[in-house]
């Protein structure tokens, strides 16, 4: 590199940025790679060249199953320890386009599927931090970087950014480019990130994108028509995260917006075996060469994921698929009389422990339709950790979804 | 390597099959990298182990675009020659794992978009086999290879199957896993297959997907319900295409079939601009990384691709993409009607030069639908080249769409 080392105002930023990682990653444990000298080279060429972008000397972390080109790969598994690819994922090729300064590649369970990785929660490291995006969730939530990537195959997005107390934003299926991916399920797997704010969860993934209208959010010029779904069939949640949705839909209500309490319609019902089903079946096939290769090194979660996806009878999964579009047909109905769905991010607050990342029950039904999904932050719990509300909208419509979502975080900050 | 040096049958076969690829290779070039000792290797494996999978023993080309452990992916760019992915494709190991021996890599266009490689038409060498994936579809039209792996963004599977003479099998969107495959367009990049006819098409895609439907293919039941679509919006075709269609429509109606001609729902019309933008717009994310680090690597078409894709206005692409799940919807309407679309495969004979691959007009459609497509071969045009016939199916309707083809395939060897 004949990189000049001038610094400057991004240098200095980003060395900051660096100095908070460094004194934080003893116990959170958040990156499975860390190379400050590449995020200070960024740095300063971003400082020389005077460019600017969305993401402009914004320290990004990258979840360690997306390529990178001058890092290690190593997707939370002892299989592809070490790997270097090349190349940049079509998303990390992106965010350094757009000015991101790539700090390392954050702690991902084992291909981010259930097997945990060693981060732990920034406010208590007895507690898990979420997952599968647990590194950058929580690296995020620490105060180091700005921005995180991560992907959702059940809740792996949601889930540990409500458990994080930071802004979580899985965009519609298929919005960012899963070129270079480390893909699981083929149907599932989304592409989102983490930020501070939902400005910023939108300026991020918008950038990743190529969507100016999510890099430049303005808000929701009405008051949203609003469906609250308390998704009893998913499983039970904990008082606190009930009142957290009952104070929220009340303070939407009284800032103008239309909050109806609503069943989803009868076809999106029942489906959270199906999102097993189709999870199972499409890992099983995702990682047909470390199953060949290595599968001793797999973990027993994910071997007996792996043999219940191979249980999967073809049928069945054809039949799982075509219940899917029926699925996502009911939903446009039901989305022409609301604008977005407001409904629970997770059971409660983190749970104890690291041994788990918690249950993704209240976000695996949403994964599975395939629309844009943010969680805010709303309020702590009784052990002092954060609570999520999610705010769920119609497939393709990722930048009215957010412009809601920064409606409903400004309601939310009147306190 | 331990190998044993056994011969037997498969060794004996898959010598046989290297001799006559040797043979063509000079003229046909539809390798980009070919591995004799590697495929000879896994023949005396396979002699050695007795065991059996439902591509046992059969010699399969992969396009250069899916990842394999033991041979570079170039995926037709100076940018990616020599490249070591070090780990196979989910459908590079599935069809490993079912006993199919791989004997190199197949020529595609750049990055499975137009620029085109050097394969030329089995038949004659002065025509274009089609693209992209062109290798493949010519390697088992000249009795190479039993199985080649394709995809499809436009009609990469689909039109080099007809011009080369081959069965051509684009399955749903999302039933091959992309795992391990260079992506183009998220959206539309469909794996699918080549093979000398459809039960072995079925058996190909049923071992890459693990789908014991397709593996043991059935014909229909009944004769089934056609609607013939001619696609005139599509574009012009030539009268001995039209032909072709009208003599395979007479026949399947003479053989017991309820054939009408119809037009598609309002939904499905005018949807060529919105596949062509879609795949710009996508094709210019995936390839983030080649546009910063290679820019000038990249060929004219492509680079005028992707500045065509930086065009698209982000809520442009979203209103197309709403477009689709509307049109998708419209099809699941149409087809409780019919149990398939009978249509062309390609506006007809494979044109004469390298330059180009055709024309895709009449796929283009069918990819962004996303349901399953298979080409049947269809007699020969003026010029000695063969001509095709398109059987498309209801998304996630694979077996039964495969099905209907095979019932068709019957019918046309009656002659």
């Amino acid at each position: 590199m004949t990189q000049a080392r001038t610094e400057g105002p991004i240098s200095e930023r980003v060395a900051a940025r660096l100095a908070a990682i460094a004194a934080r990653e003893p116990v959170l444990r958040a990156y499975a790679h860390l190379d400050p000298d590449a995020a200070l080279a960024a740095a300063r060429t971003l400082d020389a060249s005077g460019d600017s972008g969305p993401l402009c000397g914004a320290v990004v972390a990258i979840k360690d199953i997306f390529d990178t080109a001058d890092m290690p790969t190593g997707c939370g598994s002892p299989i592809h320890a070490g790997r270097r690819p090349g190349r940049d994922a079509a998303a990390v090729a992106a965010i350094r386009a757009a000015g991101g300064v790539i700090v390392g590649k954050s702690v991902t369970t084992e291909f981010a599927y259930m097997h945990p990785g060693p981060t732990t929660h920034p406010l208590n490291p007895a507690h898990t931090p979420g997952g599968s995006s647990s590194g950058s969730a929580a690296s995020v939530a620490a105060g180091g970087a700005d921005y995180a990537t991560g992907t959702q195959t059940a809740g792996s997005i949601i889930r540990p950014a409500a458990f994080c107390g930071v802004v979580g934003f899985k965009p519609s299926r298929g919005l960012v480019s899963r070129s270079g991916l480390a893909l699981f399920s083929e149907t599932l797997d989304t592409i989102g990130g983490f930020a501070r704010d939902v400005a910023g969860a939108a300026r991020f993934i918008g950038a990743m994108a190529g969507r100016r209208d999510l890099v430049e959010l303005t808000p929701a010029a009405a008051a949203p028509r609003i469906a609250v779904v308390r998704g009893a069939e998913w499983g039970p949640a904990t008082p606190e995260a009930h009142a957290a949705l009952e104070d929220a839909a009340g303070r939407f209500a009284r800032a103008g917006a239309a909050v109806r309490n609503v069943d989803l319609p009868e076809a999106c019902r029942g489906l959270l075996p199906v999102q097993q089903a189709v999870m199972a079946h499409e890992g099983a096939k995702a990682l047909a060469w470390e199953v060949a290769a290595a599968w001793e090194s797999l973990s027993a979660p994910l071997q007996a994921l792996i043999e219940e996806g191979r249980g999967v009878d073809s049928r069945d999964h054809a039949a799982h698929m075509r219940r899917v579009v029926r699925a996502q047909a009911a939903m446009a109905g039901f989305f022409e009389d609301f604008d977005v769905v407001l409904t629970l991010s997770a059971p409660g607050e983190a749970p104890e422990g690291l041994a788990s990342t918690g249950d993704s029950s209240f976000n695996r039904v949403w994964t599975l339709l395939g629309g844009p999904a943010l969680t805010l932050p709303a309020g702590t719990g009784p052990r002092g950790l954060p609570l999520g509300v999610q705010v769920v909208g119609p497939i393709w419509r990722d930048a009215e979804t957010a412009a809601v979502a920064l409606w409903a975080e400004g309601v939310l900050a009147e306190g």
